[in-house]
C-alpha cells in the first residue's frame, strides 16, 4: 500500500521495460500473503498460472458467456465485523459490483460458507442475515449455496465464497481494450474508506475516528453511467484490493495506454487523509468496496459525472485524470506540488485480509 | 455414517412423527463438524436458518433462474490428493454434477481459492492443472475466479469454492415433487467408493486395498437418461455427503413419499464391502462423487437402465427399489435376511472433510 518514491529517470525506464514485457511467469516456491493482496504477486499468479491453465484471455472480475456475466469471490476479511459492515454485506456487494463492472445487472448469487468448528451460532445467524439484507437491497436473489465445516483451528471463524450471475446490459460495451487516449478517468467518490475502516477496526493505529467502510452495491451508479454515456462509457473497474492505483495499473497494462492522474483532484475525506499521513501510506493504494473507476470519452465526461453524482454514495464523484498514449502500461501522478511520479503496482502485502 | 439398528415399533413411529413434523428450527449454540456432514445437523442449518433467510423454497443442489441452473460448492477434502483424484478434480466434478442433477448441461464454472500462506507452489500448480483437466473432460469452461491468501494456520493448505452455470435441457422436468408412488429407484453404479477411498488415504484403518474415488462428471449419464425417459425421468440426485441414504431421505421428505430399498440389489464392490464390515458402517451412508440416484416411471425403468449402463462408469447401474405412498418421508430397507428396517438420516459427523 505504500508507494515507493521514484525520482530517478533510470527507475522509470526500468518500470516501463517491465510493463512492456510479456506475461509474467509464476516462479514462486511458496504462497505468501502477497499473492492475495491484489498487487504484483497476485498478478503473477493470475497471469502466470491461472489464466494460461484455464485459457482465459482478457482478465476481468467477471467472465461473460452468452451474454451472462459470471463472477466469483472469496471473503476472508478480519475482523468479521467492522464499522459500516461485515463479511456478509461485503460478500454480497463485492459480488454484485464485479457483475456491475462488466455492465451486467446483478440477478442472483450463491453463497458457500466454510465454517470453523466451534463458531458461535449467533455470529453465523448475524452474517446470514447480513447477506439476506444486502441481497434485498441490491435486488439479487440468493439461490443456493453450500456449507462446509472444518476442525477447530483449520479456518478463522468463517470464510465466505460467492458467485454471482447477471445479464449484460445491451447498452454496455465495456472492455479494457476500449480505453483510448483522451478518455477521462472518473472515480465515483472519496477513496480509501474501506481499507482505513478495517485498519481502525483492528486497532492497528491510535486514531479515534468515526470512519465507515464504503461497502455498497455499485449497480445504480453503473446504470446511471450507461444511461448517460452508452457506448461512450469504455471501461469500468471497482477499486477494491490494491485501491485505485492497482485498478489503474491493471487496466493500463491491458489497454497498452497511460493514465495521468492529478492528485489534487482525487476526492478523499479528512479522516482517510489523516490516517494515511499517520501511517505514511498513499490512499490511492487503499481498498474501497463501493467505489468505481470509469473511463469515458471526453465529450460525454461532463454528463457522465452529473449522472453519477445524482446517485447515493457518488455525490463526490470527480474526473481525476485522463488517458494518454505514452508511456504504455504506466500510471503517472501529477502531485499537488507540480511534480510527476510513477504510481507503480503494489509490491508486497501490507494489509492482508482486507476483504 | 453408522446406521442405528432399529427393531422396535416405537422407534419407527417416533421417526415417522419427526419426518412429518414441520421445518426444523436451528437452535444450536455452536457450529460442529456435524453441521457440515450432510446429515440431520446440516439439514437443520439449511432448513432452519439459510432457506428462510434467503427465501428459498424447494431445496436442491442447484437453483434455476430463467432456465439457467446455478450451483455453488465448497471443497475442504483432506487429504488434498487421494487415489483416483484430488481436490481440483472433485471441485469440477462436484459442480458439474449439481448442475446435471437439475437437468442442466454444464456450461461454465468459476473457481475461488482460499490458500494458506506457505503453501507449496507445486501443490497449487498441480491442483490448478487438475481443475483445468477435469474441466476439459467435462466440457466446461473455467471463466474466472478469485484468490485469497490467509495467514499460516488460518486454513488447511487450500479450500476451493466453485460456482457453475448450465442451461436446463428442454427435456428435463426434474423435481422432488414429481416423485410418485410406483417410481423405480435407480443407482448408477457401485456405491461408497469415494468415502472409502478417502478413509483409506487417511490411513484410518489397516486395509491394504486398491480403491479409487469414483469422481467423474455425471452429465453423460443424465443425458442418456433424458434421451431414454424424457419427462418420465422424475428426479435426480447425486449421492455425495451422507451417501445414498441421505439423498433418499432428503427426497422422500420433500416428496412426502416413502422409498423401499432392497439391500441385496444395491451394487457394491468387494473392497467397499470389506471396509464397511471392518468399520461397522453401512455403505449406504458413505459418500460418492460419481453416482446418482434416479427416480423413473415404472414403464420406462428398463429402457432407462439400459441407456444408463451404456455410459462409462455406469455399467453396473441397477434398480434398487421403488417409491410407495406410506409412510411419507421415510426410507425403508428390506435386508438380505428378509427383515425391514428404517434407513434414517445420518446423525453426527462420522467422516468430516470428505469433499
Amino acid at each position: 500500500m505504500t508507494t515507493r518514491s521514484v525520482d530517478r529517470e533510470t527507475r522509470v525506464l526500468e518500470i516501463i521495460e517491465t510493463a512492456r514485457a510479456k506475461r509474467p511467469r509464476f516462479r514462486d516456491e511458496r504462497i505468501t500473503l502477497a499473492h492475495g493482496a491484489g498487487g504484483k504477486a497476485t498478478q503473477t499468479l493470475i497471469e502466470g498460472l491461472l489464466a494460461p491453465a484455464f485459457g482465459i484471455g482478457e482478465l476481468a472480475d467477471a467472465g461473460v458467456v452468452e451474454n451472462i456475466a459470471i463472477t466469483a469471490d472469496g471473503f476472508v476479511v478480519k475482523p468479521l465485523r467492522f464499522p459500516g459492515g461485515s463479511i456478509g454485506e461485503l460478500a454480497v456487494n463485492g459480488t454484485v459490483n464485479d457483475l456491475a463492472m462488466a455492465g451486467a445487472r446483478p440477478l442472483a448469487l450463491t453463497l458457500t460458507m466454510i465454517l470453523e468448528e466451534g463458531l458461535d451460532a449467533d455470529t453465523l445467524r448475524r452474517e446470514v442475515e447480513a447477506v439476506a439484507r444486502a441481497a434485498r437491497k441490491a435486488g439479487v436473489t440468493v439461490v443456493g449455496g453450500d456449507t462446509k465445516v472444518v476442525e477447530r483451528g483449520a479456518a478463522d471463524q468463517m470464510y465466505l465464497s460467492t458467485m454471482g450471475i447477471g445479464f449484460v446490459d445491451p447498452r454496455a460495451e465495456l472492455a479494457p481494450h476500449r480505453i483510448v487516449p483522451g478518455d477521462r478517468v472518473i472515480v465515483s467518490g472519496p477513496i480509501g474508506e474501506h481499507g482505513t475502516a478495517i485498519m481502525l477496526a483492528r486497532g492497528e493505529f491510535d486514531l479515534d475516528a468515526e470512519l465507515q467502510s464504503d461497502t455498497r452495491s455499485l449497480w445504480p451508479a453503473v446504470e446511471a453511467l450507461l444511461q448517460a454515456a452508452g457506448a461512450d462509457l469504455h471501461c469500468l473497474r471497482d477499486a477494491t484490493r490494491g485501491g485505485v492505483a492497482s485498478a489503474l495499473n491493471e487496466l493500463m497494462r491491458a489497454a497498452g495506454a497511460a493514465a495521468l492522474v492529478r492528485e489534487a483532484d482525487v476526492p478523499t475525506t479528512p479522516i482517510v487523509r489523516a490516517a494515511s499521513e499517520l501511517l505514511g501510506i498513499d490512499p490511492m493504494y487503499v481498498a474501497n468496496e463501493g467505489k468505481l473507476v470509469a473511463f469515458v470519452a471526453p465529450q460525454i465526461a461532463g454528463a457522465a459525472l452529473e449522472a453519477l453524482r445524482a446517485i447515493e454514495g457518488c455525490e463526490r464523484a470527480a474526473v481525476i485524470g485522463e488517458v494518454a498514449a505514452e508511456p504504455p502500461g504506466m500510471v503517472l501522478v501529477e502531485t499537488s506540488f507540480g511534480g510527476r511520479r510513477v504510481m507503480d503496482q503494489l509490491v508486497g502485502a501490507p494489509l492482508p485480509r482486507i476483504c
